[in-house]
């Protein structure tokens, strides 16, 4: 089977079992890729959704219509941040790269104690398109936001993540894993939440699709990993004030372009598998 | 405390708290390596353990009294192997250096159906250089064996670990995180082992020190990972038939170069946490 092409739109533009292209989708579909009336390609809302949809003709120009929705989700059932001090060199092109295809939700390049250069908005845009091609390569369903710089007093001030973690290199921290598991209780949270709202008579107000995706977000988990050399004890302590939760990685020492790779590979085990 | 030198020996040189050096190391301490009696290094057994040594002079020449075992451990209570199929490019010098900072015991570089080209001399001596600096910088006390290049077909024959995987991409496999936690309850590895000795009469033969290595031996795992493109369903299909189990890495499609980085994430996880 060919590849597919695919197409990003919004919620909105989705009716009964249609979907009403822009202007510029009609061209782009038409025009660009080529596709004429009958054709298929992939619909994504970019919240995780996919159609399969038919390109079709009436006299006020192009729709599709909405075959089927396709079932295959790759994205993690909890969204995750991660909040990375920029590492010298070109290094952070893979952290993007791998993150993405490990499902990251969104990245925060963060200058830190230890890495002061702010990158420039060329790099950003790099990242960017680099999180984008990762995405569709490893087939999600949704691109990974790359956030804009910030010094990493700003990043820890602002989070708004509920679990937060910062991965330091040694110590006698709790393993990121029991965090995980500990605070998380991945092995049953649909059943949890199910509960939940039974016993406190709350009557989830989206439908279920959103629903998903609510409940995603309120898992919401931030992870920082440091610059090569670590965290300094004053960014750790500040970032504990602001509720961050210090944890190992292992016994090991990561450089600072493999911890990203660790952490969401733990994440991901930790709440597909467990 | 600046950063002491090391030296390999061998567990036979080693008798009542000192080391017996051969004429070889010790013109290495004292003539490329400048140390006078009273010095300290490091002697690595390369089976795990590390002391810290004094050198000191008699008359037939200069040996090492032993002051103390260095406690700290990094190495994975399981030993690793990664099976990885070369990559086109540069690819595997990332592979193999964080491999080596995630606790692989060795690499065999795989040639498969999809990536026919033999290393070079060179490449197989670089990726030794490359395993080389990355033990040392995760501050490991084993540097990971990279072994010649073979075919997949001669790798999976020759295989001597207990626990095989294959990492498959797609289909219906079992997570390579249920493998591990159902074949090897990593959860009480020595518990179980001790109570199967208790209850076959079996007593251990070596000392404790040996012991842990023989358990660690004994645990050994083998983890195969593909070319950008996967294994083909005959290599699958061979592997299967040599008692490899398919296993995934998870719901995203992972590039060549980050499913090893993947899997020994789980590895160092399921049997340092759980």
């Amino acid at each position: 089977m060919p590849q597919l092409q695919r197409l990003a739109i919004t919620a909105a533009q989705i009716g009964d079992r249609q979907i009403d292209l822009t202007r510029e989708q009609q061209h782009y579909l038409n025009r660009v890729l080529r596709l004429q009336a009958g054709d298929r390609f992939i619909a994504m809302d970019g919240r995780g959704h996919w159609w399969s949809a038919v390109l079709e003709v009436r006299e006020t120009g192009l729709f599709a219509s909405i075959a089927e929705e396709i079932a295959v989700n790759r994205e993690l059932p909890v969204e995750v941040t991660l909040m990375a001090a920029l590492p010298k060199g070109n290094g952070f092109d893979e952290v993007v790269r791998q993150a993405a295809e490990l499902g990251v939700a969104s990245i925060v390049p963060v200058t830190s104690d230890r890495t002061l250069l702010k990158p420039s908005d060329q790099k950003v845009e790099r990242w960017r398109r680099i999180a984008a091609e990762a995405a569709e390569q490893s087939e999600r369903q949704i691109v990974p936001t790359i956030l804009e710089p910030v010094s990493f007093d700003v990043a820890v001030k602002d989070c708004t993540q509920k679990y937060r973690y910062i991965c330091v290199a040694r110590g006698e921290n709790r393993h990121l894993w029991d965090c995980l598991l500990g605070n998380l209780e991945p092995p049953q949270p649909p059943l949890l939440r199910e509960e939940e709202d039974a016993a406190t008579g709350f009557d989830p107000p989206q439908p279920a699709l959103i629903r998903g995706e609510q409940e995603r977000q309120e898992l919401a988990i931030v992870i920082a990993v440091g610059p090569e050399g670590g965290w300094t004890e004053g960014e750790v302590k500040r970032a504990i004030e602001f509720g961050f939760e210090a944890v190992s990685l292992g016994s090991r020492i990561l450089r600072a372009v493999t911890a990203p790779i660790v952490a969401l590979s733990l994440v991901g085990a930790a709440f597909e598998k467990c």
